[in-house]
């Protein structure tokens, strides 16, 4: 292999790609960035067999081939390189590959091309009845407003990712850990009625690595395409593939009560604030547990750790309906307010230990359900 | 006690105070900051036997008195309280202290203040023979030039500090790990013939939180306070003391060669890249070590990981002398190029097994000693 390109475009591909890199690799072929080179075109790739990136740019490519690279030493030498091209070349006497840039030349030990496994992208098979294309701001947004209540405890796999779910009119995004569920939708543009439903549940470690890759200036298109047991990502000159979490992904819309009994209107901010003061007294306690009393004008916000102290706040509120005293594991209420993004709020109630939910005001893409604390 | 001050300066005490609190205390009361009212000012203080700190803020003092509050949840409360004033009050029934601002109340269990080891400032003593006085921005280049260099393991507890030296004319600070050596001076704008000498040895911790807070737009005055077992600075409204290490410094004036058979003029930033370069295929390898060779018109810069690769770089020079082959630790070259502070340098040398020197190029108050390391 023999190929010139530009250090910029090669930073960017390897700093894409390495996120595909854990730093613990099972097998050591894995540690490594694995790179083609065909067809004016040099691609980068790295799998954990979790997740898998690849990554496309431009290149002179004067003898093609293929080669892997350790990561560590790969990307932090493209990064530090000088100038602005560089020249990667294997070396016929040894196992190493000679990277040029300006006055600078490294030697790095190369690791065997053969033994990497190499990405089959699921866009290559002629069949593609399960796909969908997708915003790349719209699924970012699905990413970011849910995948934070995802379980972080492995005990129940199925809920330590998030369930991608499409209808002829919308795709949806649900995270939950059994005590608090985050859904977002997103409303298609046109509805789309020639391709198989989609409800396939993906690790929340790769979704937000995905939601970091997706970060183009301009919105462009990703186009989702799934088998059995993984889904893949394609957009610009990103193909990102992930394994799929089996099980099955309980009724969501079971969880969402239907009405409620009290509606508080809040100004997000004040609310945020409030709440976090609150929970530094909390923070230590059993449950990190802080309550509300919604009054018709304010709510109260409380809590009492007895080897710290006792926190006590107001927010105006507009309160319709029963006034209610109810408590909260506060990172769940904290959680929802830095996504929120709305300069105000629903917090709708019904009883002290029913369900309740977090909104957006006007907003009925965005459903955030927290189950109460009892206390006594 | 009862008092009110501004929101912005109480954080700003008790930031400055709570470096001085270390995360796992002695002793319980040692996890406090310690508060006391009178005289319209409000002084806080924080230590933990090496290190003191007390800041001193203007307040309107209802109620004088004294309190110690756990740092952890205060500083974290200060931060985050709305409003531009803070009302703080001991309660007449229990031991917790309320503090107010805007619509937030909060009751934090206190710590009993009798048990504080409340500093007694060396420059309330009438003779003040031992004392100095010094621009907060020289001192602080004295210690970011000098304290990178100390040693980092216990076992010669002399090297873990530096060296804070007066005459007639100068203050130095020196720090070595044995291995290198930093020596920053200090001309003072007016000889000093009214005090005596100051040569005593600072904890390298101590220095990096004096240096921190050394940080006034415009120069000012730090006064330096010693007796036998601790020193004190005292600028703006900030009273920081320190033990002293015991021991002898060693005489640092015999490890500075009196004159070199190679001098090597080098542009400091490219130097820097390639020797950071270079060290990206050393950093496994046994002592971080990399090769230099001082040729007429270039050093060329090399090393060798037999478990990653090679690393060949060339870096233009004027050097004058004797061309020369030597290996360094690539760190002790490194962290030198990250302080020196100027476009250009002397790196100045005579055998592959003698002390080598790095300078300021024009600069005679900052001289950086590194011993080289055999290879075969």
């Amino acid at each position: 292999m023999k190929i010139t390109c530009a250090k910029d475009q090669l930073n960017h591909a390897v700093q894409t790609v390495q996120k595909a890199v854990t730093a613990k690799a099972a097998l050591p072929i894995l540690s490594g960035i694995y790179i083609s080179a065909q067809n004016n075109k040099l691609e980068l790739q790295a799998t954990d067999y979790e997740i898998g990136i690849s990554c496309a740019i431009d290149a002179q490519i004067d003898i093609p081939g293929q080669i892997v690279l350790s990561c560590r030493y790969f990307q932090e030498l493209v990064k530090k390189l000088p100038g602005e091209t560089v020249e990667i070349a294997s070396s016929a006497e040894d196992r190493t590959i000679k990277i040029t840039a300006g006055t600078s030349q490294f030697n790095l030990l190369s690791l065997p091309a053969g033994e990497f496994p190499v990405l089959k992208p699921l866009f290559d098979k002629s069949a593609q009845e399960n796909s969908l294309v997708i915003k790349d701001n719209l699924l970012r947004d699905l990413i970011k407003r849910t995948v934070f209540a995802c379980a972080t405890e492995e005990s129940r796999p199925i809920f330590t990712g998030a369930l991608l779910e499409s209808t002829e009119s919308d795709v949806r995004m649900v995270a939950t850990n059994t005590h608090r569920l985050a859904l977002k939708k997103s409303i298609l543009e046109t509805t789309n009625t020639n391709y198989n439903p989609l409800k396939i549940v993906i690790p929340s470690k790769v979704l937000n690595e995905l939601a970091r890759l997706l970060s183009s200036e301009l919105p462009v298109d990703v186009n989702i395409c799934w088998e059995k047991n993984r889904v893949a990502f394609r957009f610009e000159n990103v193909y990102l593939e992930s394994r799929i979490i089996e099980g099955q992904y309980p009724d969501y819309n079971r969880v969402i009560p239907p009405q409620f009994g009290t509606v508080a209107a809040i100004n997000t901010a004040l609310f945020m604030d409030a709440v976090e003061r609150v929970s530094l007294m909390a923070k230590d306690g059993e449950y990190n547990v802080i309550k509300f009393q919604f009054n018709h004008d304010q709510v109260i916000i409380t809590s009492n750790n007895p080897d710290v102290g006792k926190a006590y706040e107001t927010v105006p509120v507009t309160t319709t309906g029963t006034e209610i005293t109810i408590a909260f594991n506060a990172k769940y209420v904290t959680d929802i307010l830095k996504n929120i993004g709305t300069p105000e709020l629903h917090f709708s109630l019904n009883t002290p230990l029913s369900p309740a939910s977090i909104k957006p005001v006007n907003d009925e893409n965005y459903t955030y359900i927290i189950t109460p604390v009892r206390t006594s």
